[in-house]
């Protein structure tokens, strides 16, 4: 087996994916290629970015069972896995499913067309000897990528230590993931200015984020209810959303400790089972995730390609182009409240008009491509036929599915 | 009996407060009438306010089982209790020991000299009508008295209703109390803004802040977990300390709802116990912390003394009064640092400059009094041989002693 079968999706939604695909490739990716969305946006989605699983990103401070976690997922060690009281992981790992255990270095990684990280390489060559894919067969691999990331330190060694800028690279992982789960350990809770720095950068994915008070059989009954209400207690003042996030008491182990307490121990095993069964709902959600994302894309596209082939419209056939192309600039929001009656788009599609402006600069608008209707309607007919078709696919009832419309 | 017994102290401590008492009135009183404190600082104190039981605030939203707590306390009701799912205590209550019951009305209760609430008039009649003092006989009324409240409401009813501020009100009681116990609901957790506004009027009094989540069997464990999660999210945000308050688990009821879970059970019991406990060592804490006010208050009387003395030294015989003593005034930092060197006082026990001076222009230095030794020998002889004798005799390793050295 190749290592595209990393990148396959469990069953169920493989026939989704293909469709999606290719609806994005036959009716989406032209209007972008046409109108040269991604110097603007973002370059166009791959086969590995459509068909990616969803990913699983673990964070916390060193020791808090996030390895161990893992391993009692996938009912194993994954290649290259080291779990010990000292910090032991030492760089992320995403863990993948694949037919036999292998490790893929990160720099190779990071060039795998069908491997969803190809934007590491932003993070230089520091990170990528810190980064590894871990491939090993198991059926919860074949839903999801779980990333596995190095322990975080207190005090100042740790800002030394590391070559790249371990903040970011967390938000990179963080903005691609479908779940964010931040490890506690209820037996030494200690929020480290880093740990809190990691939560904080994690702004504007703070939905995605659940938080783990592991090992809760490690302290007794009131403890547990002293060092949790300690953590919510710091948490609230580090995440600024006024709901509170959810929390999953758990202790996930191989073995049990001999000398875990008994007196939670039915109220943990239901909180495992809960956080087990969102993270067994996870393909569903980040497939309608997904086709959301899509649905949103294409949106984007179709006022971008407006807003070109109108500026290349209004553009002088010889002379005075340069003038004219500053004056349109100039104008910038009157060229957008034209094109909103135009073609009766709703101001929210419309991009961000001083960044826009900006990246205009850059461009000679007589270059641009003219509007080609036959492109548009393809476009068209993806956001009011097919997607909404492929969305109907879903269960209704699905609190994700009112979100996508 | 009188209602002076109201005022009684325990056996342990009287005879404390009887030294206390006496080491104020012979050593220290003298210090501040000659040099005119009262105008400076604050009224002498009086037998009622340094024999004043410690005193514990219950504050909440309406309906949060207050009125019930103290019915379990006394087990009993005090006159004019009420208790019922509506909001039902219209009124702050101080309930205090007395071998018979009765009610004092707010209006007498605030004139009474052997009555601790003297301040209360500034709140006015309509908080007067809102007060009361209601006596009963009780073991536990003999070491404390109880602050009943009435429930806090949300929304704009509140405001309008009460003719007096109700935040001040609860500024008042709270810097008098000893202890300060926040009571919510597990059932119905819901922090209104009013609650909110009330929380931050206790900004520096948080250390004698504790939060009871009362009617914890109302909800089962699971449940349990969850509220108490939230109520430590939305207080982290709301109370600026990075110390976690002490959370009492508890269900105090006189007799046991019948749809009340048994799952936690035991820990709300032992939470209960612990919490009580910490109510049975108030007695202890409060006298230490009376001598240790006492000991704050005898150190700026007499650097009071020095300054008032030194002000009145300054004045010229006959001519010039006035603009010397604008000068004095001008100078007054100077004429700090020179009282500092002169008699040795530390920099911290002078009074803030800009009040001081501030203070200092309605008076007529010529007037004040000069320094007579005699006085200010008995104050020194309180603060480093009475005062310390009085320390000596509660048990050591308390952490309070320390804060008082
Ligand atoms: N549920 C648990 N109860 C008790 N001990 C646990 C539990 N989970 C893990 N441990 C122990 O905690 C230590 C740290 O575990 P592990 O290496 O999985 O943590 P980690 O978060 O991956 O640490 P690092 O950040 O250093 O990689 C190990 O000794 C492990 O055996
Ligand atoms: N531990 C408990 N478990 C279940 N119900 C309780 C408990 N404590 C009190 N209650 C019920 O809650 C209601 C409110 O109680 P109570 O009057 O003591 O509250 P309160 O905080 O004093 O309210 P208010 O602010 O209106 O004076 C009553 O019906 C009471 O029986
Ligand atoms: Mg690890
Ligand atoms: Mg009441």
């Amino acid at each position: 087996m190749t290592s595209a079968s990393a990148t396959s999706i469990k069953d169920d939604y493989r026939d989704l994916y293909q469709d999606l695909s290719q609806i994005y490739k036959r009716k989406i990716k032209p209007l972008e290629t046409t109108y040269n969305f991604q110097s603007f946006h973002s370059a166009p989605l791959t086969e590995s970015d459509i068909f990616a699983k969803p990913m699983v990103l673990l964070l916390g401070q060193y020791s808090t069972g996030k390895t161990t976690f893992i391993r009692h997922l996938i009912e194993g060690d994954y290649p290259g896995a080291h779990i010990g009281v000292e910090p032991t992981t030492d760089r992320f790992v995403a863990v993948m499913g694949g037919s036999e255990s292998r490790v893929i270095p990160g720099n190779a990684a990071a060039v795998s067309a069908d491997l969803p990280f190809r934007g590491l390489d932003q993070f230089g060559q520091a990170f990528l000897t810190r980064f590894q894919v871990s491939q090993c067969p198991s059926s919860v691999l074949e839903n999801m990528t779980l990333i596995d990331s190095p322990g975080i330190l207190a005090g100042t060694k740790q800002r030394v230590d590391r070559g790249y800028d371990f903040t970011k690279a967390i938000g990179w992982f963080a903005e691609r993931s479908d779940l964010i789960l931040l490890f506690f350990d209820s037996h030494k809770l200690d929020i480290s200015d880093e740990f809190k720095a990691a939560i904080m950068s994690l702004k504007g994915q703070e939905e995605k984020v659940r938080v783990i008070l592991n090992k809760s059989d490690m302290v007794d009954q009131q403890q547990l209810m002293r060092v949790y209400g300690a953590m919510m207690w710091s948490l609230g003042k580090v995440i600024h959303t006024p709901e509170v996030v959810r929390v999953y008491l758990s202790s996930f182990w191989i073995t049990r400790p001999s000398n875990a307490f008994e007196d939670c121990r039915a109220l943990i095993e239901r909180e495992q089972a809960d956080l087990l069964k969102e993270m067994r709902d996870l393909p569903r959600n980040a497939a309608i995730r997904k086709v959301n994302e899509i649905v949103k894309r294409a949106r984007l596209a179709r006022v971008h390609a407006y807003i070109i082939g109108h500026l290349r419209r209004e553009m002088p056939a010889i002379f005075g182009k340069k003038s004219r192309q500053k004056e349109l600039i100039r104008d910038l929001p009157v060229e957008f409240t034209k094109i909103q009656q135009m073609h009766n788009v709703p101001a929210g599609d419309f991009p961000d008009l001083t960044t826009f402006r900006n990246q205009l600069e850059g461009h000679q608008f007589d270059n641009f491509a003219k509007i080609r209707e036959p492109i548009l309607t393809m476009a068209e007919e993806a956001l009011s036929i097919d997607l909404p078709r492929i969305m109907q696919r879903f269960p209704q009832n699905n609190p994700l599915l009112e979100l996508s419309q």
